[in-house]
């Protein structure tokens, strides 16, 4: 009699994507002349090309497994060397952090990994997710059982929500209780918020004090910016000790349908066994990886690799002016109707309060009927979403300028 | 204060491949000359370049990805319609078997399905493995906590082993005791054994008459020539009930290093919850899917549907062949020599007797230091492999027909 896991029965049966995508569907069928005008800006999804540099890797890439003397099996289920130590290199060594090449594992994705890495902790674990939160921190917790039921808000038992509200600019407060493990996401997915270099600090002293762990998403960090704001949390003295970073090449370089992203886990990072001992997670990864994953296709580390030459850095920096001009085009145009705007400055993500008596959801459906938007519900995100809306840079610029003039001629 | 996974802990230090590494770096470092001469009949990773349908599709896929009409960002998580559609018709409904489209899961390599499959079954199961296994089943198990520690001979409490031997063919007999989930590997890595459909049958009456599931890793279905052979677990009536079946494209088109796979979970499979009821297990691997995966590359999808082009299936069709001589080349040269040899005839592996009082670790040493050929010792897959070694078929024609004759000049 085989058992399944009773866990995945606590689930939201309503996931919010499918269900945009269930009502973006009805209307397109209802209303088959303004389906042609419905412009997305709901997912997260890149719309631009892959920079030159990395399609030129990628063709380099295949052609070497059309050969023998060049054809790649099995890689290191890690990464490649000359990819971790890549990245090792261009996003930290450069910018003056400590990361050995063998603290980064290389993946393909971050939304795997972050799901992942709950496999190395236990399930004694107290979490903290901030709320609104990307879903996928709270729906693999659920998975793996370190939750009870959701209850008519959707929030599940046993999870510490930290609130992110306009009070305090949609950073959390450090909670009073304490908190095992951490999610922190930076630039915020969804509201687009930043944290300074002080509030990271806050939060490295509270996880040191309690040998927490921080899961740091950093899978935005190309969009900021001002140098004032930390990029990595390893920027923070101390992180080493209680810090693992996710990040991606998706939003940087395009490859939401290449897959490629990278976990840095400090050798310094140590967690409890239940004999007592504080034993260091790196070897627990590292085996994780090495049996339930068998590394990055060859010919996407190659494109991965690109990134950072002179030309990928080019590239990819030409990418990002162009969703974060797409982003002011858009925040200027919920300013222009006297929206509540936050985000969008050093994130691609735009924020955005719903007008007085509107619900996220209501909103979403009066912005997909007057004009042909898809937004994203904030209340999809957690209770605090509730009120806001959130719009997308990742866009062609037609399609933004288009979206940002139907904008400023919606009435309320 | 984190707690660490504490089951992670239990895993034996000397996994079987980092060990053969080790052993071969040694060798190679302490002998120079032999060094040069050191032929790699160990991992089973292919050798030969990817088909050139598999190489024009990625080309052309990477091109889809340089213009923006033709970009693909995040792609379904299950897998493009395209490639489930010619997974289901060309693996499966020409051969008269019932898979629907959405049944197939596309993944990034079946060492990763075989490990998450695990995420959607209680811990309550009863898990039988065979002796000797491909060790992802049994670590993937222990990490997830369904086992107590490892004895002297490093079998795991709580798993049932099922054993595979002369006597038996390297079938193992329907146990007596009840098994929840069972996992059968046919063509067997590392025996090189196959089923016949009344052993098959057998097995799926055990699964329905227990509710009991199978887990079928056929990755090496594509080596199977004898018509009487199942290929597919679905082949088997009532399968349909009580069977998850893996495959991947790594060891029939030569994907170990571009990396896609896929998984058949059938919609009238179900399992029981806590509650007494039994529910299907397809919207639990779905949602698994959707929630910690992101989706397999595009251009590699592109590829994998390649395989099922005319020019696709010829190309598949010479490498197997290719792969399959060299099995013949050196099952006949471990014969001449008097080894008592199985496997290598539907499978890329050949399970050999080691001489009388040799054990596996000092043949493998033996046939390092004597021949300079790396082979796997059986131990190395559980208790009842020890007195063999497995050869790998995965190989150059060169080194197969050079290995052969090294093995045919061995004293014993």
């Amino acid at each position: 009699m085989s058992f399944l896991n009773d866990n995945y029965l606590k689930l939201r049966a309503g996931y919010l994507f499918p269900e945009i995508a269930r009502r973006v569907n009805t209307f397109c069928e209802t209303h088959p002349q303004a389906a042609k005008r419905v412009i997305r800006c709901g997912i997260g999804d890149v719309t631009e090309p892959l920079p030159p540099a990395c399609i030129q890797a990628l063709h380099n890439g295949v052609d070497d497994m059309a050969r023998r003397e060049t054809f790649h099996g099995y890689g290191p289920e890690q990464g490649y060397e000359f990819l971790r130590r890549a990245i090792a290199q261009g996003d930290y060594r450069d910018r003056g952090l400590e990361v050995a090449d063998d603290e980064v594992f290389v993946s393909d994705g971050s939304k795997c990994d972050c799901g992942n890495i709950l496999d190395i902790f236990g399930s004694e674990n107290q979490i903290a997710v901030m709320d609104p939160v990307y879903p996928v921190y709270v729906d693999t917790n659920v998975m793996a059982g370190h939750t009870g039921p959701a209850n008519e808000i959707g929030a599940f038992e046993g999870l510490i929500y930290l609130p992110c509200t306009p009070a305090n600019g949609f950073v959390p407060e450090i909670p009073e209780e304490k908190a095992d493990i951490i999610y922190l996401c930076y630039p915020n997915n969804p509201t687009g918020a930043t944290a300074t270099r002080e509030q990271l600090t806050d939060w490295v002293a509270y996880a040191r004090l309690h040998q927490s762990v921080i899961l740091y998403d950093a899978a935005y960090e190309a969009y900021i910016s001002d140098p004032a704001i930390p990029r990595s949390i390893f920027e923070i003295p101390g992180a080493r000790e209680c810090a693992i970073e996710f990040r991606s090449f998706s939003k940087n370089a395009g490859f939401t349908g290449l897959r490629c992203a990278f976990t840095v886990v400090p050798k310094s990072l140590a967690a409890l066994a239940r004999n007592g001992e504080r034993r260091p997670l790196h070897p627990l990864w590292q085996r994780r990886m090495a049996t339930k994953f068998n590394g990055v296709s060859y010919p996407v580390q190659r494109a991965a690799e690109a990134v950072y030459t002179p030309a990928g850095k080019a590239q990819v920096a030409a990418l990002i002016s162009h969703y974060m001009e797409n982003a002011r085009i858009l925040r200027e145009a919920c300013a222009a109707i006297s929206l509540d705007v936050t985000g969008g400055v050093n994130a691609p993500y735009i924020w955005v309060n719903t007008p007085p008596g509107i619900s996220s959801w209501d909103m979403f459906d009066l912005m997909l009927q007057d004009a042909n938007i898809v937004v994203t519900p904030g209340a999809g995100f957690g209770s605090n979403g509730e009120g806001f809306f959130r719009i997308s840079a990742f866009n062609s610029r037609e399609n933004a300028s288009e979206a940002a003039k139907r904008i400023v001629a919606l009435n309320f």
